[in-house]
Protein backbone atom coordinates (compact mmCIF):
# COMPACT_ATOMS: atom_id res chain seq x y z
CA UNK A 1 0.00 0.00 0.00
CA UNK A 2 2.22 3.42 -1.10
CA UNK A 3 -0.96 5.04 -0.73
CA UNK A 4 -4.17 5.30 1.62
CA UNK A 5 -6.90 5.54 -0.76
CA UNK A 6 -9.48 7.68 1.42
CA UNK A 7 -13.14 7.72 0.69
CA UNK A 8 -16.48 10.18 1.99
CA UNK A 9 -16.87 7.95 5.17
CA UNK A 10 -13.22 8.28 6.18
CA UNK A 11 -13.56 11.87 6.81
CA UNK A 12 -16.06 12.12 9.60
CA UNK A 13 -17.38 16.00 8.78
CA UNK A 14 -14.05 17.31 8.40
CA UNK A 15 -11.97 17.86 5.63
CA UNK A 16 -8.86 17.79 6.97
CA UNK A 17 -9.24 14.82 9.57
CA UNK A 18 -9.66 11.37 9.24
CA UNK A 19 -10.34 8.19 11.23
CA UNK A 20 -9.23 4.39 10.05
CA UNK A 21 -10.20 1.22 11.54
CA UNK A 22 -9.52 -2.20 9.52
CA UNK A 23 -7.64 -3.32 6.96
CA UNK A 24 -5.85 -0.19 6.58
CA UNK A 25 -5.12 0.20 10.12
CA UNK A 26 -3.63 -2.77 10.01
CA UNK A 27 -1.53 -2.42 7.21
CA UNK A 28 -0.24 0.75 8.74
CA UNK A 29 0.54 -1.02 12.06
CA UNK A 30 2.30 -4.14 11.05
CA UNK A 31 3.46 -2.98 7.09
CA UNK A 32 3.99 0.69 7.65
CA UNK A 33 5.22 0.35 11.15
CA UNK A 34 4.71 3.98 11.67
CA UNK A 35 3.93 6.11 14.86
CA UNK A 36 2.49 8.87 15.79
CA UNK A 37 4.11 12.13 13.83
CA UNK A 38 5.04 10.06 10.79
CA UNK A 39 3.76 11.25 7.36
CA UNK A 40 1.73 8.69 4.80
CA UNK A 41 0.94 8.97 0.94
CA UNK A 42 -2.83 9.54 1.01
CA UNK A 43 -5.24 10.25 -1.75
CA UNK A 44 -9.09 11.04 -2.13
CA UNK A 45 -11.01 8.66 -4.23
CA UNK A 46 -11.68 10.17 -7.35
CA UNK A 47 -9.85 13.30 -6.71
CA UNK A 48 -6.39 14.70 -5.43
CA UNK A 49 -3.15 13.41 -3.32
CA UNK A 50 -1.12 14.40 -0.60
CA UNK A 51 0.24 13.58 2.59
CA UNK A 52 -1.37 12.10 6.13
CA UNK A 53 0.32 12.90 9.37
CA UNK A 54 -0.84 10.52 11.63
CA UNK A 55 -2.35 12.59 15.26
CA UNK A 56 -3.73 9.36 17.05
CA UNK A 57 -2.59 5.20 16.22
CA UNK A 58 -3.63 2.85 18.85
CA UNK A 59 -5.00 -1.19 17.99
CA UNK A 60 -8.27 -0.05 16.90
CA UNK A 61 -7.92 3.68 15.21
CA UNK A 62 -5.57 5.70 13.01
CA UNK A 63 -6.35 9.53 13.25
CA UNK A 64 -4.42 11.46 10.34
CA UNK A 65 -4.64 15.02 9.80
CA UNK A 66 -4.70 15.36 5.50
CA UNK A 67 -4.20 17.77 2.84
CA UNK A 68 -4.03 17.25 -0.93
CA UNK A 69 -1.71 18.99 -3.06
CA UNK A 70 -1.34 17.36 -6.32
CA UNK A 71 -3.17 14.86 -8.81
CA UNK A 72 -3.18 11.60 -9.47
CA UNK A 73 -1.18 10.06 -12.31
CA UNK A 74 -2.56 10.68 -15.96
CA UNK A 75 -5.26 7.35 -16.88
CA UNK A 76 -4.09 5.05 -19.75
CA UNK A 77 -6.90 5.75 -22.61
CA UNK A 78 -7.31 2.41 -23.00
CA UNK A 79 -10.72 0.43 -22.81
CA UNK A 80 -9.73 -3.18 -21.74
CA UNK A 81 -11.95 -5.95 -23.12
CA UNK A 82 -11.60 -9.13 -21.53
CA UNK A 83 -12.76 -12.14 -21.67
CA UNK A 84 -14.01 -13.17 -18.04
CA UNK A 85 -10.95 -15.41 -16.35
CA UNK A 86 -11.29 -17.94 -13.91
CA UNK A 87 -11.99 -16.07 -10.48
CA UNK A 88 -8.65 -16.41 -8.95
CA UNK A 89 -7.02 -15.04 -12.03
CA UNK A 90 -9.49 -12.43 -12.48
CA UNK A 91 -8.94 -10.95 -9.00
CA UNK A 92 -4.94 -10.53 -9.93
CA UNK A 93 -5.61 -9.69 -13.36
CA UNK A 94 -7.71 -6.95 -11.89
CA UNK A 95 -5.34 -5.23 -9.77
CA UNK A 96 -2.47 -5.09 -12.00
CA UNK A 97 -5.22 -3.84 -14.33
CA UNK A 98 -5.96 -1.08 -11.99
CA UNK A 99 -2.26 -0.47 -10.92
CA UNK A 100 -1.52 0.17 -15.02
CA UNK A 101 -3.61 3.02 -14.90
CA UNK A 102 -6.50 1.33 -17.13
CA UNK A 103 -10.08 3.37 -16.17
CA UNK A 104 -12.49 1.25 -18.25
CA UNK A 105 -12.83 -2.66 -18.00
CA UNK A 106 -15.53 -4.70 -19.55
CA UNK A 107 -15.47 -8.65 -18.72
CA UNK A 108 -16.85 -9.86 -21.69
CA UNK A 109 -18.38 -13.37 -22.35
CA UNK A 110 -16.85 -16.20 -24.71
CA UNK A 111 -17.16 -19.60 -26.42
CA UNK A 112 -14.06 -20.47 -24.45
CA UNK A 113 -15.48 -18.67 -20.92
CA UNK A 114 -17.15 -21.93 -18.34
CA UNK A 115 -20.13 -21.01 -17.37
CA UNK A 116 -19.60 -20.72 -14.30
CA UNK A 117 -17.24 -18.50 -13.75
CA UNK A 118 -20.42 -15.76 -14.53
CA UNK A 119 -21.68 -17.31 -10.88
CA UNK A 120 -18.75 -16.50 -8.94
CA UNK A 121 -18.79 -14.10 -5.59
CA UNK A 122 -15.79 -12.01 -7.00
CA UNK A 123 -17.91 -10.95 -9.07
CA UNK A 124 -20.35 -8.62 -6.70
CA UNK A 125 -19.47 -5.15 -6.87
CA UNK A 126 -17.56 -5.11 -2.99
CA UNK A 127 -15.22 -7.60 -4.27
CA UNK A 128 -14.29 -6.53 -7.36
CA UNK A 129 -13.45 -2.94 -5.78
CA UNK A 130 -11.32 -4.65 -3.47
CA UNK A 131 -9.43 -5.59 -6.32
CA UNK A 132 -9.14 -2.28 -7.94
CA UNK A 133 -8.36 -0.13 -4.62
CA UNK A 134 -5.83 -2.47 -4.01
CA UNK A 135 -4.35 -1.40 -7.25
CA UNK A 136 -4.65 1.94 -6.60
CA UNK A 137 -2.76 1.81 -3.55
CA UNK A 138 0.04 -0.04 -5.23
CA UNK A 139 0.22 2.47 -7.75
CA UNK A 140 -0.51 5.69 -6.31
CA UNK A 141 -3.40 6.49 -8.06
CA UNK A 142 -6.96 7.75 -6.72
CA UNK A 143 -9.10 7.16 -9.95
CA UNK A 144 -11.08 4.20 -9.33
CA UNK A 145 -11.60 1.98 -13.17
CA UNK A 146 -15.34 1.10 -14.50
CA UNK A 147 -16.51 -2.29 -14.98
CA UNK A 148 -19.05 -3.57 -17.02
CA UNK A 149 -20.21 -7.20 -17.25
CA UNK A 150 -21.39 -8.14 -20.51
CA UNK A 151 -22.26 -12.05 -19.98
CA UNK A 152 -23.77 -12.05 -23.70
CA UNK A 153 -20.82 -11.84 -26.42
CA UNK A 154 -22.95 -11.01 -29.99
CA UNK A 155 -25.58 -8.32 -28.21
CA UNK A 156 -22.32 -6.35 -26.85
CA UNK A 157 -20.21 -7.05 -29.51
CA UNK A 158 -23.14 -5.76 -32.23
CA UNK A 159 -24.49 -3.21 -30.37
CA UNK A 160 -22.73 -1.75 -27.33
CA UNK A 161 -19.13 -2.44 -28.78
CA UNK A 162 -19.27 0.15 -31.56
CA UNK A 163 -19.99 3.07 -29.08
CA UNK A 164 -17.68 2.16 -26.60
CA UNK A 165 -14.46 1.81 -29.21
CA UNK A 166 -15.63 4.55 -31.24
CA UNK A 167 -13.27 7.20 -32.02
CA UNK A 168 -10.29 5.01 -31.01
CA UNK A 169 -7.38 2.08 -32.07
CA UNK A 170 -9.36 -0.90 -31.39
CA UNK A 171 -7.03 -4.32 -31.82
CA UNK A 172 -7.82 -8.11 -30.68
CA UNK A 173 -4.90 -10.00 -29.38
CA UNK A 174 -4.92 -13.11 -31.41
CA UNK A 175 -2.03 -15.23 -31.71
CA UNK A 176 -2.14 -16.10 -35.43
CA UNK A 177 -2.69 -12.50 -36.10
CA UNK A 178 -0.37 -11.48 -39.19
CA UNK A 179 0.40 -8.33 -37.62
CA UNK A 180 2.50 -7.46 -34.88
CA UNK A 181 0.91 -5.20 -31.61
CA UNK A 182 1.92 -1.64 -32.27
CA UNK A 183 4.04 -0.07 -29.92
CA UNK A 184 3.64 3.34 -28.08
CA UNK A 185 0.97 4.34 -29.74
CA UNK A 186 0.20 7.41 -27.77
CA UNK A 187 -3.90 7.51 -28.91
CA UNK A 188 -7.22 6.16 -27.13
CA UNK A 189 -7.13 2.15 -27.98
CA UNK A 190 -9.99 -0.43 -27.21
CA UNK A 191 -7.88 -3.90 -26.64
CA UNK A 192 -9.80 -7.18 -26.83
CA UNK A 193 -7.76 -9.88 -25.01
CA UNK A 194 -9.29 -13.62 -24.90
CA UNK A 195 -9.54 -16.49 -22.25
CA UNK A 196 -7.40 -19.38 -22.26
CA UNK A 197 -7.28 -21.22 -25.70
CA UNK A 198 -8.23 -17.53 -27.09
CA UNK A 199 -11.20 -16.25 -29.02
CA UNK A 200 -12.84 -18.73 -31.79
CA UNK A 201 -12.79 -18.08 -34.81
CA UNK A 202 -16.51 -16.69 -35.71
CA UNK A 203 -15.83 -14.10 -32.23
CA UNK A 204 -12.25 -13.21 -33.96
CA UNK A 205 -14.60 -12.31 -37.37
CA UNK A 206 -17.11 -10.27 -34.98
CA UNK A 207 -14.62 -7.98 -34.13
CA UNK A 208 -12.95 -7.66 -37.43
CA UNK A 209 -16.50 -7.07 -38.28
CA UNK A 210 -16.23 -3.68 -35.77
CA UNK A 211 -12.84 -2.32 -37.25
CA UNK A 212 -10.36 -4.35 -34.90
CA UNK A 213 -7.26 -5.48 -35.74
CA UNK A 214 -5.54 -8.77 -35.31
CA UNK A 215 -2.60 -8.75 -33.68
CA UNK A 216 0.45 -10.67 -31.87
CA UNK A 217 2.91 -10.34 -29.61
CA UNK A 218 5.27 -13.13 -30.68
CA UNK A 219 5.07 -17.47 -31.00
CA UNK A 220 4.62 -17.76 -27.42
CA UNK A 221 1.01 -18.44 -25.82
CA UNK A 222 0.97 -15.96 -22.89
CA UNK A 223 -1.01 -17.19 -19.92
CA UNK A 224 -3.99 -13.73 -19.22
CA UNK A 225 -1.67 -12.80 -16.43
CA UNK A 226 1.14 -12.22 -18.42
CA UNK A 227 -0.25 -11.39 -21.80
CA UNK A 228 -2.47 -8.16 -20.22
CA UNK A 229 1.04 -6.19 -18.64
CA UNK A 230 2.76 -7.38 -21.34
CA UNK A 231 0.52 -6.30 -24.35
CA UNK A 232 -1.24 -2.84 -22.58
CA UNK A 233 2.81 -1.95 -21.46
CA UNK A 234 4.23 -2.51 -25.38
CA UNK A 235 1.11 0.05 -26.53
CA UNK A 236 1.88 2.68 -24.21
CA UNK B 1 -0.65 -26.74 -20.90
CA UNK B 2 0.04 -26.10 -24.36
CA UNK B 3 2.50 -28.46 -25.08
CA UNK B 4 3.48 -31.37 -23.29
CA UNK B 5 7.18 -31.24 -22.08
CA UNK B 6 9.17 -34.63 -22.55
CA UNK B 7 12.25 -36.02 -20.73
CA UNK B 8 14.62 -38.47 -21.18
CA UNK B 9 12.88 -41.03 -18.47
CA UNK B 10 9.97 -40.72 -20.69
CA UNK B 11 11.18 -42.51 -23.52
CA UNK B 12 11.34 -45.96 -22.07
CA UNK B 13 14.56 -46.61 -24.76
CA UNK B 14 12.63 -45.91 -27.91
CA UNK B 15 12.98 -42.42 -29.24
CA UNK B 16 9.75 -42.10 -30.78
CA UNK B 17 7.63 -43.47 -27.88
CA UNK B 18 7.02 -42.51 -24.69
CA UNK B 19 4.62 -43.43 -21.47
CA UNK B 20 3.71 -40.71 -19.45
CA UNK B 21 1.87 -41.08 -15.88
CA UNK B 22 1.13 -38.29 -13.02
CA UNK B 23 0.38 -34.75 -13.68
CA UNK B 24 0.89 -35.06 -17.19
CA UNK B 25 -1.33 -37.95 -18.06
CA UNK B 26 -4.18 -36.22 -15.80
CA UNK B 27 -3.91 -33.43 -18.12
CA UNK B 28 -4.37 -34.72 -20.84
CA UNK B 29 -7.60 -36.86 -19.15
CA UNK B 30 -9.57 -34.10 -18.15
CA UNK B 31 -8.38 -30.65 -19.32
CA UNK B 32 -7.80 -32.46 -23.06
CA UNK B 33 -10.30 -34.76 -22.38
CA UNK B 34 -8.26 -36.59 -25.15
CA UNK B 35 -9.03 -40.03 -26.77
CA UNK B 36 -6.77 -42.49 -28.47
CA UNK B 37 -6.03 -41.60 -32.17
CA UNK B 38 -5.50 -37.60 -31.15
CA UNK B 39 -2.54 -35.53 -31.28
CA UNK B 40 -1.17 -33.34 -29.16
CA UNK B 41 1.94 -30.65 -29.04
CA UNK B 42 4.86 -32.13 -27.68
CA UNK B 43 8.54 -30.95 -26.99
CA UNK B 44 11.38 -32.45 -26.17
CA UNK B 45 13.23 -30.90 -23.28
CA UNK B 46 16.15 -28.99 -24.68
CA UNK B 47 15.34 -29.65 -28.12
CA UNK B 48 13.12 -29.71 -30.57
CA UNK B 49 8.90 -29.87 -30.86
CA UNK B 50 6.97 -31.92 -32.76
CA UNK B 51 3.43 -33.99 -32.41
CA UNK B 52 2.22 -37.27 -29.76
CA UNK B 53 -0.35 -39.34 -31.44
CA UNK B 54 -2.15 -40.51 -28.74
CA UNK B 55 -1.21 -44.76 -29.22
CA UNK B 56 -3.31 -45.68 -25.43
CA UNK B 57 -4.58 -44.05 -22.39
CA UNK B 58 -6.34 -45.00 -18.80
CA UNK B 59 -6.53 -43.70 -15.64
CA UNK B 60 -3.19 -45.00 -15.11
CA UNK B 61 -1.31 -44.28 -18.37
CA UNK B 62 -0.65 -42.31 -21.68
CA UNK B 63 1.47 -44.14 -24.44
CA UNK B 64 1.92 -41.64 -27.48
CA UNK B 65 3.67 -42.10 -30.60
CA UNK B 66 5.87 -38.79 -31.25
CA UNK B 67 7.56 -37.25 -33.78
CA UNK B 68 10.02 -33.91 -33.97
CA UNK B 69 9.70 -31.43 -36.71
CA UNK B 70 10.61 -28.43 -35.55
CA UNK B 71 12.42 -26.06 -33.43
CA UNK B 72 11.09 -24.21 -29.96
CA UNK B 73 10.95 -20.32 -30.53
CA UNK B 74 13.53 -18.10 -30.18
CA UNK B 75 14.89 -17.43 -26.70
CA UNK B 76 14.41 -13.47 -25.21
CA UNK B 77 18.47 -12.29 -25.21
CA UNK B 78 17.80 -11.11 -21.41
CA UNK B 79 19.37 -12.13 -18.55
CA UNK B 80 17.03 -11.03 -15.68
CA UNK B 81 18.33 -10.03 -12.42
CA UNK B 82 15.19 -9.96 -9.77
CA UNK B 83 15.36 -9.38 -5.90
CA UNK B 84 14.04 -12.59 -4.34
CA UNK B 85 9.89 -12.06 -4.15
CA UNK B 86 8.17 -13.46 -1.22
CA UNK B 87 7.50 -17.24 -2.40
CA UNK B 88 3.95 -17.31 -3.75
CA UNK B 89 4.74 -14.33 -6.06
CA UNK B 90 7.93 -16.03 -6.74
CA UNK B 91 6.32 -18.73 -8.66
CA UNK B 92 4.19 -16.44 -10.74
CA UNK B 93 6.70 -14.88 -11.68
CA UNK B 94 9.27 -17.39 -12.90
CA UNK B 95 6.21 -19.40 -14.86
CA UNK B 96 5.59 -15.87 -16.65
CA UNK B 97 9.12 -15.76 -16.95
CA UNK B 98 9.65 -18.78 -18.02
CA UNK B 99 6.63 -18.40 -20.55
CA UNK B 100 8.22 -15.12 -21.77
CA UNK B 101 11.64 -17.00 -23.06
CA UNK B 102 13.87 -15.43 -20.61
CA UNK B 103 16.57 -18.32 -20.37
CA UNK B 104 18.76 -16.42 -17.63
CA UNK B 105 17.14 -15.53 -14.15
CA UNK B 106 19.35 -14.84 -10.94
CA UNK B 107 17.68 -14.07 -7.80
CA UNK B 108 19.29 -12.07 -6.19
CA UNK B 109 19.29 -10.48 -2.50
CA UNK B 110 18.93 -7.19 -1.41
CA UNK B 111 18.40 -4.90 1.39
CA UNK B 112 14.67 -4.80 1.34
CA UNK B 113 14.71 -8.55 0.47
CA UNK B 114 13.25 -10.61 4.00
CA UNK B 115 15.64 -13.14 5.00
CA UNK B 116 13.00 -15.47 5.77
CA UNK B 117 12.87 -15.81 2.14
CA UNK B 118 15.76 -17.83 1.39
CA UNK B 119 14.77 -20.30 3.63
CA UNK B 120 11.79 -21.03 1.69
CA UNK B 121 10.83 -24.68 0.12
CA UNK B 122 9.94 -23.08 -3.35
CA UNK B 123 13.77 -22.59 -4.15
CA UNK B 124 14.30 -25.83 -4.02
CA UNK B 125 15.53 -26.78 -7.03
CA UNK B 126 12.56 -29.46 -8.05
CA UNK B 127 10.29 -26.57 -7.33
CA UNK B 128 11.95 -24.10 -9.24
CA UNK B 129 11.77 -26.36 -12.37
CA UNK B 130 7.79 -27.01 -11.66
CA UNK B 131 7.38 -23.66 -12.41
CA UNK B 132 9.76 -23.36 -15.21
CA UNK B 133 8.19 -25.98 -17.04
CA UNK B 134 4.90 -24.74 -16.64
CA UNK B 135 5.72 -21.56 -18.48
CA UNK B 136 7.37 -23.77 -20.71
CA UNK B 137 4.50 -25.82 -21.14
CA UNK B 138 2.47 -22.56 -21.74
CA UNK B 139 4.63 -20.81 -23.98
CA UNK B 140 5.31 -23.97 -26.58
CA UNK B 141 8.56 -23.84 -25.81
CA UNK B 142 11.47 -26.25 -24.65
CA UNK B 143 14.66 -24.57 -23.32
CA UNK B 144 14.58 -25.02 -19.63
CA UNK B 145 15.75 -21.56 -17.83
CA UNK B 146 18.86 -21.60 -15.63
CA UNK B 147 18.66 -20.42 -12.35
CA UNK B 148 21.03 -18.62 -10.09
CA UNK B 149 20.62 -18.52 -6.57
CA UNK B 150 22.63 -15.04 -5.40
CA UNK B 151 22.42 -14.62 -1.60
CA UNK B 152 24.89 -12.06 -0.90
CA UNK B 153 24.21 -8.84 -3.28
CA UNK B 154 27.84 -7.12 -2.79
CA UNK B 155 29.93 -9.68 -3.83
CA UNK B 156 27.75 -10.74 -6.87
CA UNK B 157 27.20 -7.09 -8.47
CA UNK B 158 31.17 -6.66 -7.84
CA UNK B 159 32.69 -10.15 -9.05
CA UNK B 160 29.96 -11.78 -11.06
CA UNK B 161 28.27 -9.66 -12.35
CA UNK B 162 30.81 -7.88 -14.37
CA UNK B 163 30.81 -10.80 -16.47
CA UNK B 164 27.62 -11.73 -16.93
CA UNK B 165 26.37 -8.19 -18.21
CA UNK B 166 29.33 -7.96 -20.50
CA UNK B 167 28.51 -6.76 -24.05
CA UNK B 168 24.44 -6.23 -23.09
CA UNK B 169 22.69 -3.10 -22.52
CA UNK B 170 22.08 -2.94 -18.83
CA UNK B 171 18.99 -1.37 -16.97
CA UNK B 172 18.00 -1.28 -13.52
CA UNK B 173 14.23 -0.63 -13.25
CA UNK B 174 14.11 2.40 -10.88
CA UNK B 175 10.99 4.51 -10.44
CA UNK B 176 12.61 8.24 -9.99
CA UNK B 177 14.92 7.39 -12.36
CA UNK B 178 15.52 9.95 -15.08
CA UNK B 179 15.32 7.49 -18.57
CA UNK B 180 12.21 5.90 -19.95
CA UNK B 181 12.77 2.41 -20.67
CA UNK B 182 13.83 1.92 -23.99
CA UNK B 183 11.51 -0.30 -26.48
CA UNK B 184 11.57 -2.93 -29.18
CA UNK B 185 15.95 -2.64 -28.47
CA UNK B 186 16.66 -6.18 -30.57
CA UNK B 187 20.07 -6.26 -28.73
CA UNK B 188 21.13 -8.36 -25.55
CA UNK B 189 20.56 -7.23 -22.31
CA UNK B 190 20.46 -7.60 -18.76
CA UNK B 191 17.47 -6.30 -16.80
CA UNK B 192 17.53 -5.87 -12.80
CA UNK B 193 14.07 -5.60 -11.11
CA UNK B 194 13.78 -4.73 -7.48
CA UNK B 195 12.09 -5.89 -4.45
CA UNK B 196 8.55 -4.74 -3.21
CA UNK B 197 9.99 -0.90 -2.24
CA UNK B 198 12.48 -0.73 -4.54
CA UNK B 199 16.45 -0.76 -4.22
CA UNK B 200 17.77 1.06 -1.68
CA UNK B 201 20.38 3.49 -2.69
CA UNK B 202 23.46 2.39 -2.38
CA UNK B 203 22.03 -0.62 -4.54
CA UNK B 204 21.46 1.71 -7.07
CA UNK B 205 24.81 2.78 -6.78
CA UNK B 206 26.09 -0.37 -7.09
CA UNK B 207 24.77 -1.19 -10.21
CA UNK B 208 25.16 2.34 -11.90
CA UNK B 209 29.37 1.52 -11.07
CA UNK B 210 28.60 -1.85 -13.42
CA UNK B 211 27.35 0.25 -16.17
CA UNK B 212 23.79 -0.21 -15.71
CA UNK B 213 21.76 2.96 -16.43
CA UNK B 214 18.22 3.01 -14.36
CA UNK B 215 15.21 3.35 -16.22
CA UNK B 216 11.54 4.12 -15.48
CA UNK B 217 8.25 3.07 -17.10
CA UNK B 218 5.87 5.74 -16.20
CA UNK B 219 5.36 7.18 -12.68
CA UNK B 220 3.15 4.65 -11.41
CA UNK B 221 5.05 1.99 -9.02
CA UNK B 222 3.70 -1.48 -9.89
CA UNK B 223 4.54 -4.56 -7.96
CA UNK B 224 7.14 -7.03 -9.06
CA UNK B 225 4.45 -9.58 -11.22
CA UNK B 226 3.06 -6.53 -13.00
CA UNK B 227 6.21 -5.22 -13.87
CA UNK B 228 8.32 -7.76 -15.08
CA UNK B 229 6.22 -9.00 -17.95
CA UNK B 230 5.62 -5.03 -18.31
CA UNK B 231 9.24 -4.28 -18.64
CA UNK B 232 10.54 -7.39 -20.47
CA UNK B 233 7.78 -6.40 -22.95
CA UNK B 234 8.75 -3.19 -23.77
CA UNK B 235 11.95 -4.02 -24.31
CA UNK B 236 11.34 -6.27 -26.70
Amino acid sequence: MNLILLFPDDFNGDKNHVRLQGRRLQHVLTVHRASVGDSLCVGKAGESIGTGTITRLSETVLEMAVQFDRQPPLPLPLTLLLALPRPKVLKRVLRSVSALGVKRIVLLNSFRVEKSYWQSPVLCRESLQEELVAGLEQAKDTVLPEILLRPFFKPFVEDELPGLAAGTLAFVAHPTAVRDCPRGIQKAATLAIGPEGGFIPYEIEKFIQQGFTPVQTGNRILNVETAVPAIISRLY
